[in-house]
């Protein structure tokens, strides 16, 4: 569980890798500290309030405590607080890294033109309250764990509940400067493949730990199997992606075999435990195929999504809840729970990230203006360059 | 076990980092491309075939049981599955994430030049059928293993398998353009030894599990003097790699040194478990020595391998077979079996690679165009750039 | 305890990643090959000599032993070897990749002007003789160990060692050409911000290594209680460095983010075992605050750290000592045993690499030339460059 905590942690460098290796070099900075900003105000503010909201307390069933500041009950600091065999700061630890990771999908989604003052903020109410509160209805023991809703390792629990507010937040800022023509959706590459490459790998390792560490104890026989599905789900999504925009495109395109495989990667996080490796390389497959189709989709709806997030984590979240009704080897699991459950995420995603960007909208504002949009965030916010001594040789 | 797997598993993007460090910019999504095609197809491939193949079956000696797909045999899904305390499902994910290995060492030396096409056939059958056919033969408990010959983590069965692939292959595809001026051997230097350096240390972290993880238990006594053994081999073939070369060529070669850690890494795989400290010194300090002589031979012999591949994985998987012979603690290791070893797995390897591109070569061709080499093959095989939007400050 | 290991291995890539990315393009090989050296030698001399001098040994109390070359005590390749259920090959391991660190540290605070020559002497007796012979005082039961002294894992037995030679170096070498302007220190910005954020990131993940290997042993209570006040003391170092900055400069300021989580890192060191999370973040958050301060009063001093090396490791290395003295839930650890250390390490460590730079600078120099400094370490050292063949597209 601690090894897995570490991988969980090592995450964070997947997505700033991933996101910056997608965007400009002129708003890597900005991007790098939104997301150093939120593991550790994310780690700070799951201390405080969130992992007593989330996990039960006075009002389990909707809410957990709201005791600021975490003290161990009173077998905590033993490894027979849970019966996984782990102690009550571990699973703080584990799940407080989680919880940062709803508020990174978002930060790719918004990348190059959100002002970062209100991101901050939107980081704070989102990591600090929303997703706690949210996550208590199924992992701290609420009504839909009660319902039969199930979502291993986050499928909608977090990635779904950053991808919703990831389309908020894209739909209330508006695409960047220079992406639509016409109506026509342009293509505006990133500064780094290789680092958006590594990003990825760096994410399935840290899947290894998102997954693995979700079994919550160290039973070799489900960890196994669910390490097996995980890379066999991100091995179909990477190959049916590149496969289907082979087909569609005609080219052999890096970016999206990367966003197939996260995809995949998503799309068995609900049931990772629950599935044959056969239902996996399916889950991942079908991920992969909608990754392409989502991508292209969203583009016709003029939403401007730099790396992809909408499709990798809401899209292919929705998907995986919903194949755990299908697949699941565990006749308890239904397709009827699974839709109420990414239903009620929707409700609650989509209304409070609706308030709080509307709310900062119309009072601080949340775009920078054109001027900095045009000139890079880098060196209006943070009077920075990411590469300010980077020279050429003379050839 | 299963720690050890995502370490094997991050090992790629050391490979890959590695190869696009130190080769130039107008191919590195050329060879994230193949690197990311390897470790998914690899990965479903092995699931569909190859583990069966490899693995005790019908055919036991010589081949396992060719049923497509896996299933756990009956206590599969125990930790008493195997004497480790592993299960079926860890041993599968384990071994495929080797399997993929083997085509990487090749993708590096056919870097640049190779049509991509034919590299994905290439790794296809090399990955899904030759590779677990020859590590049946000692991994599957087949007739090398009954001969007493000894591999402990695949310096013959994962590094040299992949190495004679890459000397086949790059003697099918002759030398990149510019290598060779009126037969005297040009730098072609790589667009980011950073990226390079980082590959190694990645590699050498991912060794940690390769050599850790080949204990295929948790024996803290013979883990620890395993990666006690990994760590001073691959310590003294960096130094001694360096120093050789400072003395043959009066610099401070960075590139030499990090080979030179690899070569002492892949020298000491064979018998890392099977080693005194002092023996391991010796066995990378040797390596260290053998790369710098092995990397000017290949230039001799007018072979042109932009990273070093075969003299990394080839002479020194084969020196480190036969090491040990010389140098095991086990009395049972003879330097007789270790040597018939390498000759059996020359055998198959020479044989199959030669067949698979020489058929290739004469239908599809497997080198590209004049154009698209001096061009780059990111341009021309997949339309993109690696660094799209980097840019340069005034400075 | 292996996989800890395995995590401290790979900070060594967090601080290649870190100095190369603060400093400038011209001297990336310089700096690459060092880090690559250190590691590599360190480990060959800590089995040679480090192992025997540091831990119990004859001259027990202010010496090993100093018998050439490690053997392994009758019990020790059991894990009934040391109480925490490790072998002692694991121990020297362990404590192997610790030993290289401090003279990591140094790399960084005397880059870009120094003579690798006089750097790699150092580095053999400070890694070889200063570092065991210092460590055996506490870690090897020697007499500040008999005192009381408590240093969890290290943020003076590691980080403050590595500090005080730090400084000592950088008052040899003096300041690079242009750091000083009329007595006003001068910005020499780094060449690639996103690789020193990678290193941080890596960096906090060899944390969960280095304090959480430092447990000796597996114990789930202790292990994980120290995870926990490990980062969030790194979350509130950064936070609060980055707000006093912004207070201060008015900037969102990156750098100072990063080096702020490395303080409370560094700061939590020395207690992370013995602290609740209450006073781990008050002492990250007080090691944040320090940084802001140090780096100024650093510069002020006209000493030039390109890296910082000496706020984050010996500042906030002093004053995490000095907090297990104020905060540690253990009534035995006093603030006077605790400054009684700190003046020990500081003696000898001042002393001995006083000595060291001071005969290497009266005799063969330590400093290159004006024109191989304006011209790079890496043209004139190594004959390479670190990104040979990066071009740029056309925009």
């Amino acid at each position: 569980m601690m090894i897995c905590t570490a991988l969980v942690f090592f995450m964070h460098l997947g997505f700033a890798f991933l996101e910056i290796g997608l965007t400009r070099q002129k708003n890597t900075i900005n991007i790098l500290f939104k997301n150093i900003f939120i593991i550790t105000i994310g780690l700070l503010l799951y201390y405080l309030v969130g992992f007593n909201l989330m996990y039960p307390g006075e009002f389990n069933g909707y809410l957990g405590s709201i005791v600021p500041g975490i003290a161990p009950p009173e077998n905590g600091m033993t490894p027979d607080y849970a019966s996984g065999g782990y102690t009550w700061w571990t699973d703080f630890l584990f799940q407080g890294m989680f919880a940062a990771t709803a508020a990174t999908i978002v930060s790719g989604a918004v990348a190059e033109r959100i002002k970062i003052g209100p991101f901050m903020i939107f980081t704070i109410i989102y990591v600090g309250l929303i997703y706690p509160i949210a996550g208590s209805w199924k992992w701290g023991g609420g009504f839909l764990d009660e319902l039969g809703f199930y979502d291993f390792a986050g499928s909608t629990l977090v990635h779904s509940v950053g991808g919703w507010a990831a389309l908020v937040a894209v739909c209330a800022l508006g695409p960047r400067i220079g992406k639509f023509k016409d109506g026509k959706p342009q293509a505006i590459p990133g500064h780094s493949i290789p680092l958006a490459t590594a990003g990825v790998l760096i994410l399935w390792l840290g899947w290894f730990g998102f997954n693995g560490g979700s079994v919550l104890s160290a039973d070799p026989e489900l960890t196994s199997l669910t390490l097996v599905t995980t890379c066999l789900a991100a091995a179909a999504g990477g190959v049916v992606a590149a496969l289907v925009s082979f087909l569609k495109f005609k080219n052999l395109d890096l970016t999206m075999f990367l966003n197939g495989i996260l995809g995949g990667l998503v799309g068995i996080t609900a049931g990772a435990d629950v599935m044959t490796p056969e239902s996996a390389i399916l889950i991942g497959a079908i991920a992969g195929a909608l990754i392409v189709f989502a991508v292209s989709f969203i583009d016709r709806l003029r939403l401007d999504d730099p790396v992809g997030a909408i499709a990798v984590h809401l899209v292919c979240g929705m998907w995986g809840t919903l194949a755990v009704g299908i697949f699941s080897t565990n006749p308890d699991h239904t397709l009827y729970a699974q839709f109420i459950g990414v239903l009620c995420y929707a409700a609650i995603c989509l209304v409070s990230a609706f308030l709080i960007f509307f709310v900062m909208k119309k009072t601080v504002g949340i775009r920078v203006s054109e001027k900095e949009e045009l000139e890079g965030l880098d060196a209006h916010e943070h009077g920075m360059d990411a590469y300010p001594d980077f020279r050429l040789n003379e050839h």
